[in-house]
């Protein structure tokens, strides 16, 4: 209604982002993330040309995934562990996935008060994932993300879950390392951990190792070794490592420091590092392919009207799910009419 | 070459199946099964046709999905407890997913004295499921011969499954309980154990509770309590009993028995039982519908000739995934032509 314009900022081309990313220039790098994560159709071919053009110049950072138990103080730990790697000269990118939150992404960044320190560190960069839209389409930001960022010369990309449903099995299958944190506490506190995630775990870290928390801490290590007895290592060639850490003291982020250079070192020489990224971006291939025909299907308009009918009859014992199955595929049609 | 011929048996109608199965006819369980599990395009309508008539008259037995680790006694195990429940008046179907075995079923029923005792016992009915084909046909057929033998009237239907792989995940989707077979000993003894397979069970049973196993099987007993501490129960309202039992003496089998029925009627009373079989019939159209998808596409000649270069790329990082994934996607059309 006002009559005031503003000068309409000049929109970068494709060719600007690539070369200030490369050069590794923050706000063209913000700018070049907004266009990866953007879910409008006509930023597609962008978004895909800009990574084409950045995905040479990616691959040299360790990806690190990391997840904790509600409470166990992930953002504390990558505050303090964050502003430590800083400190020592690495380039640090902290990527947070958060599916939940909504587009003003006020339930990971909201708070001011989280990761004052880092944030103020010149060698770090923290971007939240945007969220609306599939797990997938925030997984696929998320992994365009950290190619944008390794091609901006950062060494470590870490990436936050805070554990909703899958985002652990998808954040798995983009890093090189995973981590699960832990709070001090019997077994009983932990019914918080989601199915499957102990099994993820390249290396647990039990948080809050401090004050009266020592003992318990120690204790809990103990324990936490014999159940890892009990289940797979993530990574052929590597136990998972039990450490413990005080966010508050700086306790223990040496050692997780050395760790996690040790995994790297060892699955470099048995090449395993280089399979894994290699088989990761083949099974990235197979996911979208998937998630794009699931989604074509469900939004097919004779599938999409015949489903919910026969969904009712399947619920009811009505219809078998082979005749359901069938009776659906034979409606649909790819191209989708009308998409 | 020789000129006699042999009389070709009658070829019962789909209706005659039918109407055979819920008389309880072995002979015509045994070719409805046949029928289902052919995987010749002329079988397809005509399975579809006899499912749909069975189908009103399943879902009466309690499904039990049992797996261990290798050497935990699988198959002793089912043969006691099969003939245990047999003698107490029910009628046990047990069914076994070997995807790993031949046409010839050698692997799994070849050797002949295996479950000798349970084959003869008038209440029991035995099936191995062939192979051939990827996991998802298998465990097709598995639900559609459960569905079978639940017509005829079995009450207990064992599903075994041998570890390989993914089974055991695709079996928790079909069965009411599922059982997991450990053998005494330390943790060291248990790295042939899946990842997560520990959270799909309802019921843990230590077997080799004898002679001089006895106290190792309590001390593994208490030991796997602990872990299943930090693991979630596969089923809401149920913490995973953890029992012992041996196949020799015949210890223990009566404590799983009563454990399965308190879980039945602890479920049914909750209403996760009808919740669970709702789901999974649910979740059935859900993984045929993505299967045959994903099988056409990867059939598509366009995608088939293209994949194999894009799949170079990517893995030599030359092209990004999601550029390659939107490339296939181009290519691809349903119905897939000449199928």
């Amino acid at each position: 209604m006002s009559s005031t314009k503003f000068a309409r900022p000049h929109r970068p081309s494709v060719e600007e982002l690539a070369q200030g990313v490369l050069a590794g220039n923050r706000a063209l790098l913000g700018r070049a993330i907004t266009l990866v994560e953007s879910n409008a159709a006509k930023d597609q071919e962008a978004s895909r040309a800009l990574i084409s053009k950045l995905l040479p110049h990616s691959g040299n950072a360790v990806r690190i995934g990391i997840t904790g138990v509600p409470g166990a103080g992930k953002s504390s730990f990558i505050e303090a562990f964050g502003t430590y790697l800083c400190k020592k000269g690495f380039k640090v990118a902290v990527l947070a996935i958060d599916p939940s939150s909504s587009v003003s992404r006020g339930s990971i960044m909201g708070d001011k008060t989280r990761m004052e320190e880092l944030s103020g560190e010149e060698n770090a960069f923290i971007r939240p994932s945007p969220s609306g839209g599939s797990l997938g389409g925030v997984a696929r930001k998320t992994r365009e993300t950290m190619i944008a960022c390794e091609a901006a010369g950062f060494d470590i990309i870490l990436i936050e879950t805070v554990g909703v449903g899958q985002s652990e099995t998808t954040v798995r299958s983009m890093v090189d390392i995973f981590m699960l944190l832990l709070i001090t506490g019997a077994g009983d506190d932990l019914q918080g951990i989601k199915r499957g995630i102990m099994e993820l775990a390249d290396i647990l870290v039990v948080t809050k190792d401090d004050g009266d928390n020592r003992q318990r801490a120690a204790a809990h290590c103990q324990e936490l070794k014999m159940v890892l007895h009990y289940l797979q290592s993530p990574t052929p060639g590597w136990t998972p490592s039990v450490l413990t850490c005080s966010s508050l003291e700086g306790r223990g982020l040496d050692t997780i420091e050395e760790t996690l250079f040790r995994f790297r070192d060892s699955m470099k020489e048995s090449g395993f590092w280089y399979n894994r990224r290699r088989n990761q971006s083949l099974s990235w291939v197979q996911a979208l392919v998937h998630e794009a025909l699931l989604t074509a299907f469900e939004q097919h308009p004779a599938v999409a009207s015949r489903m919910p009918v026969l969904e009712n009859m399947v619920a009811g014992d009505k219809m078998d799910p082979v005749s359901a199955a069938h009776d659906l595929l034979s409606h649909f049609t790819y191209p989708v009419p009308g998409h």
